[in-house]
């Protein structure tokens, strides 16, 4: 059984954004006895992470600790046409993902008490983003 | 074809630890032909990562190293309620991976010769650990 | 559906390389109408990533910005036998992934417009590096 389609998210600020409820409320997993998500980002300046969801200073130490590691205006960057932000944010979309995959059983996904999904924005003026949501799995046994 | 269970792992020191042993143990792939495992920890201060099988020293410098790049007690970490290791584990968390995926022939991990899975367990005092296993692939074909 | 074969790219030199046309011409995907393709990368000392497709000076700058975080020579490396870069490749591969997953639509892989394959090189002498791709899917409906 698979299922896909795209989700487009409205344009946030810099930094990393809880987007569990967004992705959960853009797929119907009710038919899915065991299966896995995929979720996929089509930008190369935008990433996708599994981290803490209850905590705002872990999503804004996270974006303080990015910057640190890859910071704007290293004098060996040579892709600085589009703005001091765009290269670290290539680099920083790779150190992250673009891609999520989250077990599901019985119709939920199989994250942790303390895990939300992210959308890390590396772009100071980020557009919409779009993801491809695919869910495959397994219908429950006809009765 | 899908089988989902869950591995509490024991509780380990800081640092990096190789698990493919205690996954492959868990798992039954004798009737998998071609497939994909799925690793997913349930954690958000703790990892997975694929490297070196052999050399224990590997393991040291990728601890030292991820040490260096994330140190505790940064000025801006706003997270410290849960202690020093705790924001740098969040981290690491995402700098490194929250799932495993690994190709299945013939009922067995197509792992490279040198590849073996790692638990990164990114507290100080990390508890026992979560993880999702989830194979899906297709049986051997009927005679 | 299920398919899986192995791809073995030449030796290329250190650094990142597009390899989005050696992985699409490697595999047939005219008969999956909705999947996922997983590519893995069976070495721990090169990895795989997705980035931008069109200015080589992103790929200069990631390998440039990489050795700034990852650098040789670094006094708490115990792992130095096989060279000075091949400790830093080990971390690099880790903070990069070993997989990418990618998905199709009906036969086509579901990238966005800038995003490309991407094989990273961080051996100074890497030899071929052998991929494992499984396409796994649904066929378009019978008529």
């Amino acid at each position: 059984m698979w299922t896909q389609r795209t989700l487009t998210l409205d344009p946030r600020p810099r930094g990393f954004h809880l987007i569990t409820d967004a992705v959960r409320d853009a797929l119907d997993l009710s038919n899915v006895a065991v299966g896995v998500l995929h979720v996929f980002i089509q930008h190369t300046s935008a990433a996708l992470t599994i981290n803490e969801n209850a905590s705002p200073a872990v999503r804004g130490d996270l974006e303080r600790h990015f910057n640190e590691m890859v910071p704007e205006g290293q004098p060996y960057y040579e892709h600085t046409l589009e703005g001091p932000d765009d290269m670290p944010a290539h680099i920083k979309a790779s150190m992250l993902s673009h891609t999520l995959t989250v077990p599901i059983n019985n119709g939920t996904l199989q994250l942790g008490t303390w895990q939300g999904l992210y959308l890390c924005e590396h772009r100071t003026q980020g557009g919409p983003r779009t993801l491809v949501l695919t869910v495959h799995g397994q219908a429950p046994e006809a009765a």
